[in-house]
């Protein structure tokens, strides 16, 4: 250890998360893995470090630099670290067929490293939150992903927030319909997306720019009219437009009846056809929810991506899935005040301070009785005044203290006093685990 | 997504943990956090990689080897894995030291990577669990960290364990007694270590070998010999021996003073001269915590190190702290048996099956009720018969199925059945979730 002292610094876009963050992060996991665990998710954990050659060739070039690579001194293997959680299930599925049973319903809330240029709310280290439905074709899993991003965001507090629900069969088929050539489907699909963002006029004027056919910007303007009226009726509506049924159309359909069954509450969703996930990978329906009011963006994304689970399988497995962004989520929770009272700051609910070394046993004493009733506990182990012990309880943010001096002890009792409003009482020592849990409701 | 197929494998010595794995790790993991907040233990996260300038030095030349360095495609920053959780503790408390309230009581509960080879037990990736006190310098904090270990691992349900104490004070004033040249002193301890394993006469046999003078052996004997009676009467014992008192015994004299105010039972701590812990950084008290029935070895270790935490700091902080073995507890969780019924197999508490294609609306419905009163419930997805579907909830371990054929439909109740030992009970819709809990209960 006689190394020289060098400044303590973090690499570039990595985190430190000091206990007040900390216990808000824990509070949005905890409630996001409960709502996994009523939907039957169960939790899934792939190491940090990957074989490279299980991540090579799998996200595309560009991603592909953003991938870090890890190696140890004499280490024969190449390893990379973790870039998402989705080629890791798929490893997953193959390694274990003989252990796993499909459905095979997983969620992994890990960390995963890029090493993307780092800004506002965009890090090197951050965590994605999957969960995924393999081996079901049918849509009640789509339905059933879709609730629980629903039953996420309701259980967090966000009071206004869409899953726009969109297929990526109906946005080949709309593309044909729209007459526009294979070759510029891409082109067209780019300039649909920024349909919230630009408008429609700004739309119309994007395609024009890109060349695509006057007539088949109008055919594309009249669809991009439907996105009004309840789910079903848009439905109906774009069948009409499309002259006949799409198996995409159906399958929202189906989509509409497992949600609507599932008591998802409809001012939750909306079929929107001007939705595009990015991702060249899904295969039917896509996902993306939108925190509405105040209008700050995607949370979450998703959809059917049927072909890829079979990267180290033979065949693959019908499988669809959501992603919650939960950074962003964890960044929005402060945003909207949306933290009940009392999360972060500190686990402390009670610091038993110590009147002067005659009562330092007694009040250690105490500590142990609340710790063994479950009551989180700070014995104070400085030798200092009341008026700073009380002083370390506001600045740490602990909401009570106890107070042990020698009237107290000799009468059996203890004073507590609450910070927030200055209440103090003083109650027997058998009831005053009690007494904390009330004050703390309070 | 073009690249061709490979086989799904690991790197060496790391480790997925699918569902059932992984739900008995989260339940020992859930067990400790909750002895660290009832102890006032704030958790503390840092990032994955530090700046290898970071780790460089702090180690030692051999271990320095096993640590992983990672980069991406044109990452101008060098950087490597976390090797343990110490130096980043060191690092933060320098680095927020204006945002760190002291005494600064943390735990992290992370995996570490260390390029060791792979053997049973010992991995690439594994878990560490620290507990530690910066900026306390009185043993009372010594006493608290030994109370941690001894609630946690009472919690999780071990029935027989001690924490061994000594002081690193009182090696060096043992050996001066003994008469052993300084240059000659780690010898000492390294042969004095292995009392537990080689015996008294091991000892002796192997201190002479070494070519310690017999006079000082027959000395180190006489110590060796305190190892029995009452915390209090060894201290006593051993003041005696060494003809006056010294700071290392005063200072486990107060431990025992703390530990007899904080209850903590006298079977599960004992005074032992002879352990010795490696590493070369502890400056008073130390720690290490075995089972002892059965005699499954260390499961925890730990002391003061007043001197570490000035790493990246002008002046150190007096520091005092625990490490859990958490991967070995883990595997002796399961070896003594010490889950408890129900944890592992599946986060489903019940299984929701589909009589037939007219019933699945009303299934869904049924899912929908069961998740919103607090259920963890799987509505099933495929088109089997209700046979398959309860060879599936008994092969994935999921404990109750629901049946809910047009019979129970018209007279709006739910069958469930209890797979342990198949008892059937039918109960209003109203009141399903109760039921469940009670029949989870029984």
């Amino acid at each position: 250890m006689a190394a020289a002292k060098i400044a303590p610094r973090l690499p570039k876009g990595m985190r430190d998360f000091l206990p007040d963050e900390m216990l808000k992060r824990e509070y949005v996991f905890d409630r996001v893995r409960e709502t996994f665990h009523l939907y039957g998710f169960e939790p899934l954990q792939t190491p940090v470090m990957e074989l490279r050659e299980t991540l090579l060739g799998k996200y595309g070039e560009d991603a592909e630099k953003l991938i870090y690579f890890a190696q140890h001194a004499g280490g024969k293997e190449e390893l990379s670290l973790r870039y998402d959680l989705t080629v890791p299930l798929a490893r997953v599925v193959a390694q274990y067929e003989n252990q796993i049973t499909l459905p095979f319903k997983r969620y992994q809330l890990s960390p995963v490293w890029r090493g993307d240029r780092p800004q506002r709310g965009r890090y090197r280290e951050f965590y994605q939150c999957d969960a995924d439905i393999v081996g079901i074709g049918d849509m009640s899993a789509d339905a059933e992903v879709i609730g629980v991003v629903v039953t996420a965001l309701r259980r967090l507090g966000f009071p206004k927030f869409t899953v726009k629900i969109n297929n990526r069969k109906l946005l080949i088929a709309i593309g044909h319909y729209s007459g526009v050539p294979d070759a510029q489907l891409p082109d067209l699909y780019r300039s649909v997306d920024k349909f919230d963002k630009i408008g429609a006029d700004g739309v119309r004027a994007e395609l024009e720019q890109r060349g695509i056919a006057h007539e088949a910007v109008v055919r594309m303007m009249d669809l991009l009219q439907l996105n009004s009226g309840s789910g079903l009726e848009r439905l109906a509506a774009l069948a009409k437009l499309l002259g006949g049924d799409q198996e995409g159309l159906a399958e929202l359909r189906q989509v509409a009846e497992h949600l609507a069954n599932a008591a998802v509450p409809p001012q939750f969703y909306e079929f929107d056809f001007t939705m595009v996930r990015g991702l060249s990978y899904y295969t039917g329906p896509i996902f993306e929810t939108f925190i509405t009011e105040p209008n700050l963006g995607a949370v979450s994304g998703g959809g059917r991506y049927d072909g890829l689970i079979g990267l180290f399988r033979r065949e693959s497995l019908p499988t669809t899935g959501i992603s919650l962004g939960i950074e962003r989520i964890i960044d929005l929770m402060d945003e909207l005040n949306l933290y009940p009272n009392g999360i972060g700051g500190t686990v402390v609910q009670v610091l038993v301070t110590v009147f002067n070394g005659d009562t330092r046993a007694e009040a250690t004493r105490l500590a142990a009785e609340l710790r063994a009733a479950g009551v989180h506990t700070e014995l104070y182990m400085q030798d200092k005044n009341v008026g700073k012990q009380m002083a370390y309880a506001d600045k740490k943010r602990i909401p009570l203290v106890a107070v042990l001096g020698g009237d107290e002890i000799a009468a059996g009792v203890v004073k507590f006093k609450r910070l927030s409003d200055g209440v103090e009482v003083s109650v027997e020592r058998g009831v005053a685990a009690a007494k904390i849990r009330e004050l703390l409701a309070d």
